[in-house]
């Protein structure tokens, strides 16, 4: 039952075509600016309506929607209902709110005034592996003499268990991390701040309910069990990581900080651009067979912004389309053991590459393991990995028909080691 | 600033000698049977002091431990003030409690009628490797052409993230799961029930409080941070593990279920028990040098309890000194790379096994992969890998001159698969 918008639409608040957040998007976030801080509201434009206002004012029925103030205990369905709601209100032919300037003052805020906050309330956070350029990337790295693909890629969505604790709201800085490192040559491992530090450009969606631990989830649930989606970036210390990984995988080379963007895009916003992933060769194991399409036709963009620069250059370009596992596999894959999944679960996709070098998501890929630096064009600098100030960007986009349908974007700014 | 209980002292609750709960160790837990069930309690031999009855009697005082609802934002400095205050109104010789007979009913009850609740909200939880025995016999067991530890063993206490969502305390079943598993001969994986389901022998700490992300913590703050010590049972599903677990580590063959003891014992009871762990060779980078001892004297035995047999039959006997890093160090290494750590936490060792067969912390091991079937002698029933229906205990205890400090039992029974 998605409430799609049409693309025709239009709001009495003016949006140009290009914006990320026209009436058809709607996205959810948190971030009142004055009595309810930590409540739900939606973006438009560049304003917040704020959902406890309308609550306030009668016009969201509070029987049916107690927990604006716990946006992970909505269910997609509340969500719908409330987009709906949302979207009546702002529809350019309506004046019950466009008209009534006391209560629209309240209700509809300018972005800039908004604390925007982390949307959801993380308590696990799941990265998979689904990028299969950037998987075969890694592997043409770092086992050059093997298949760059491991036998179980193609079978199931490899994946590991992230630490959610250190996921932040875009806009936050991350800290250079410290750590071991060990340098080929050397005898020893040495401690200090990485020299490789790195992003890593991924989608990812959250979970709005749960199941009953030794329960297994179905793929045909996803749709009941999905909030929404956001972009990832998974920042990553390369040198670290190749030293701690094996046998038990990434840990504190991720561990130090993921950034998300803060909007949480439904999938009713994003039905108009649901696609057919890749041809899957060999078709996966039933459990993993949808029958929906689950990719979608996102645009995605990384741009570094450095300290001397005034405008950041984008250094990759992409496509969510390039994912070989498709959210709902993935949802079906965590959950076919009967491990219980909660509400404000994030599960992130895996690092989205193409096949050209300018659609890497990774520093990694992009001057392939520091090989091939990067020039930025405005000031000559040159980068094989992050510095201290740089500003990675990060954005995606569905490009309607004279609309799009976008996730703003996710930033975050390279602090020094402490 | 510990609070040692003397080995002579005595209590008007009756303990036998060899029982774990003695005035000496007073653990925490959560399950109070009647008004207040997730409320914190002590335990004492078969008896649970209701530390929330205490509270409205006035014998502990409000205003200074006023979060006996949420365990774990009390730090270690607040258990060990109320630990104080339950051991003054539990000692032999003070009537207070033990004559006031109307408040004693109320105030302790047998543990039969206590419904035993998981002792901490977990937000996370972190697996380490930090058993040498149990690592060295993997890497025999998987990669026999290559010395049995990865260069990385001894520099760093390898770990990764596990799933939270699915920690289940003492007694809980667990439920076989299903997943993809792929015979060497075959062409294809296939999907259903683990045949190879295990049990890990594992210790794990809390942690209390928490810090800032981005800034590091120190292996002396340790202390300050630990909230208390339970046993561990990371059920394992091998042959899932061996096929899914490159390049990223171990997830849904360890996601099912994680088990846990219900009573948190403290640092100030397991003092007595410290002891210098293994000599460290090489000696470990600087920020994982520890001024203490923070390896403990525990003995640690796991029985099975087949559906036919009368009695457990104990398959396991090691002990905790046999892990080469210590909590200490697991802190510290996770803390390094600035990670918020946060209350509730919970930190695994990884599997503690001995050196002899006898002493093994897995089935993978006791059985040499399956290799030598264990003989349960009343039954005449073999054992590779778990079956449905068998019960795994195991308990822990450190054996002080005429007492014990012990953790009780972690049991689960495993459950047919869905």
């Amino acid at each position: 039952m998605s409430f799609i918008i049409r693309a025709d639409a239009k709001s009495w608040i003016d949006v140009p075509a290009d914006h990320h957040f026209p009436i058809q998007n709607l996205p959810f976030g948190v971030g009142c600016p004055t009595t309810h801080p930590e409540c739900v509201c939606i973006r438009i434009g560049d304003q917040v309506l704020h959902l406890w206002t309308l609550l306030d004012a009668g016009l969201i029925p509070e029987e049916e929607f107690p927990m604006l103030c716990s946006f992970q205990d909505m269910d997609r369905g509340h969500m719908s209902d409330i987009r709906k709601i949302a979207y009546d209100l702002l529809r350019a032919d309506n004046p019950l709110l466009r008209d009534n300037e006391a209560l629209r003052d309240q209700a509809v805020t300018s972005i800039d005034n908004a604390e925007i906050q982390i949307p959801v309330l993380i308590g696990a956070y799941v990265d998979f592996y689904s990028g299969i350029n950037h998987a075969s990337n890694v592997g043409k790295m770092f086992r050059p003499d093997m298949p760059p693909l491991l036998p179980n890629y193609k079978e199931l969505p490899v994946g590991y268990n992230g630490r959610a604790s250190s996921v932040m709201v875009s806009g936050e800085p991350v800290r250079r991390p410290k750590g071991q490192t060990k340098d080929a040559s050397a005898e020893r491992p040495s401690f200090g701040p990485t020299k490789e530090l790195d992003f890593e450009l991924e989608m990812g969606f959250f979970t709005g309910r749960g199941n009953v631990l030794g329960e297994p989830v179905s793929i045909d649930d996803f749709t009941d069990y999905l909030l929404g989606f956001v972009l990832v970036n998974d920042w990553s210390a390369r040198d670290m990581q190749r030293w701690e990984y094996q046998p038990l995988g990434p840990f504190l080379a991720k561990s130090f900080g993921t950034s998300i963007s803060p909007w949480v895009v439904t999938l009713d916003a994003l039905e108009p651009f649901r696609v057919a992933g890749p041809k899957q060769d060999p078709q996966p194991l039933e459990y993993l067979r949808a029958k929906e399409n689950w990719h979608f036709n996102i645009e995605l963009e990384v741009s570094i912004h450095t300290e001397k620069m005034s405008k950041p250059q984008v250094v990759a370009h992409t496509n969510a389309q390039e994912l070989y596992w498709s959210f709902a596999q993935q949802f079906a894959h965590q959950g076919v053991n009967g491990t219980n999944i909660e509400p404000g679960d994030l599960y992130a996709s895996g690092t989205i590459s193409g096949t050209e070098p300018g659609s890497f998501g990774s520093l990694l890929e992009l001057t392939w393991r520091g090989r091939d630096a990067l020039v930025m064009e405005e000031t000559g600098e040159k980068r094989t990995f992050l510095e201290d100030g740089d500003t990675v960007i990060m954005t995606g986009w569905c490009q309607g028909e004279g609309y799009r349908v976008g996730f703003g974007t996710v930033e975050g700014k390279v602090l020094a080691a402490v």
